[in-house]
């Protein structure tokens, strides 16, 4: 089951088509799809498509309804979003802390996400229908985030949680210690080769190498570019030249 | 030291003043100031500050330059964004993975966050001038995001992981069982009392409710609030009254 499918974004009397637009595609970039929004005006559908981008399907499949109680009434779970603090706002935690709560409730129902309008939030009425608080964390000085955004950390929190993201595979593994020994003993003797050291000072300055070279961690295949370096060097430096170097 | 200062992001070749200014925002949200545009065009200066809202300060003072050399010139790490995979971006981690190391950096030097423009994202020229890359977690179906919504993202996870967001104090500590206990005696003589059950019944029903009362953890408020509810049900019950209840 794709607990996903089950979570619906809801915006209250949004105004800007634009703002509708982006969370379509936010909501896409997510795994989203079910959006409803309660008490929307007459917004810009021409901006709202332009910021939708490639998840106009969204959007068309959006339900408009008049009262917050239509887009709610469904829904086992609401969890409405607030920037501000004071009454009413004491519980809240930040969409990370309720991600599981979320997904499990989704497991079992569908939950809403509630989000109020641009320009001052969810009101007292509309908060008293939401049975959790979420408070996104940003600075105090600067609270208030867009819409769009607000949905879109919202809903990457959920995805992340979701464990549907698969992370790439490291093509090549970190390289063990029995390896780099092999690196260090090549590069050693074509040090020693070229004359950028000399015998008595070649274990100072392989200590020096082997800090710069465990700066980071090796995988297989750094090991195998920086042994063929070693190669190339000592094969280069003996071939015949027809001049002597400068 | 506040580490944030020391995160620049950095606009490549950047096309919608939109988006631009709600890269502004999103930085002012998440505590980061400092701005580069890069070959960035003549962009809409009313849609940049008007999607930059009250940020309009960090658009004011961001660097205008030519080059990305000249955008990172000064930082010790660079680290790029890319949703696509394949060549030169096998060795992605997510904005989540990176955040310990970007503020680790960001403690004694600059660190850059690259974004590429709207249209394709980071050029392999590009890609190769960051030390590292940067994959936000989205649907394989649909993995590109609004560039201010990808800023957003990073931004988010390096202000949450800079331990800067102090979360709301719960007021009311969770109940506990000596004080729940108190209550379910409570509730149980009132429930007796108004025939809500028969003695014979109690013990069945009172499991009943404290399963429900055991659904969420209930904080010391909760409980009084619950306790004055069968407090006043016991009052109003023995109240006299002018004719009897319907």
């Amino acid at each position: 089951m794709n607990v996903l499918a089950n979570i619906r974004i809801v915006l209250a009397r949004p105004i800007y088509g634009g703002n509708i637009g982006a969370v379509c595609r936010a909501m896409a970039n997510m795994g989203l799809s079910d959006l409803a929004l309660a008490g929307a005006g007459a917004f810009d559908q021409v901006e709202a498509r332009k910021m939708a981008c490639w998840a106009t399907a969204i959007l068309e499949g959006s339900r408009r309804v008049a009262t917050l109680a239509e887009a709610l009434g469904d829904c086992a779970l609401v969890f409405g979003t607030t920037a501000r603090l004071g009454l009413y706002r004491q519980h809240t935690r930040t969409p990370r802390e309720w991600a599981a709560t979320i997904l499990a409730a989704a497991q079992a129902g569908r939950v809403a996400l509630l989000f109020g309008p641009e320009d001052d939030g969810l009101s007292n009425e509309e908060l008293a229908q939401c049975h959790h608080l979420v408070r996104i964390p940003s600075t105090p000085e600067y609270p208030s985030l867009n819409l769009a955004q607000a949905v879109m950390i919202c809903a990457y929190e959920l995805y992340a949680a979701s464990g549907a993201f698969e992370p790439l595979p490291e093509k090549s593994p970190l390289a063990e210690s029995r390896m780099k020994e092999r690196l260090f003993a090549m590069w050693e003797e074509m040090l020693l080769e070229i004359g950028f050291m000399q015998p008595d000072k070649a274990q100072h300055m392989m200590l020096g190498l082997r800090r710069i070279f465990a700066r980071g961690a090796l995988s297989e295949d750094d090991v195998r570019i920086l042994m063929g370096i070693a190669r190339q060097t000592r094969w280069y430096a003996h071939q015949p030249r027809s001049r002597p170097p400068g």
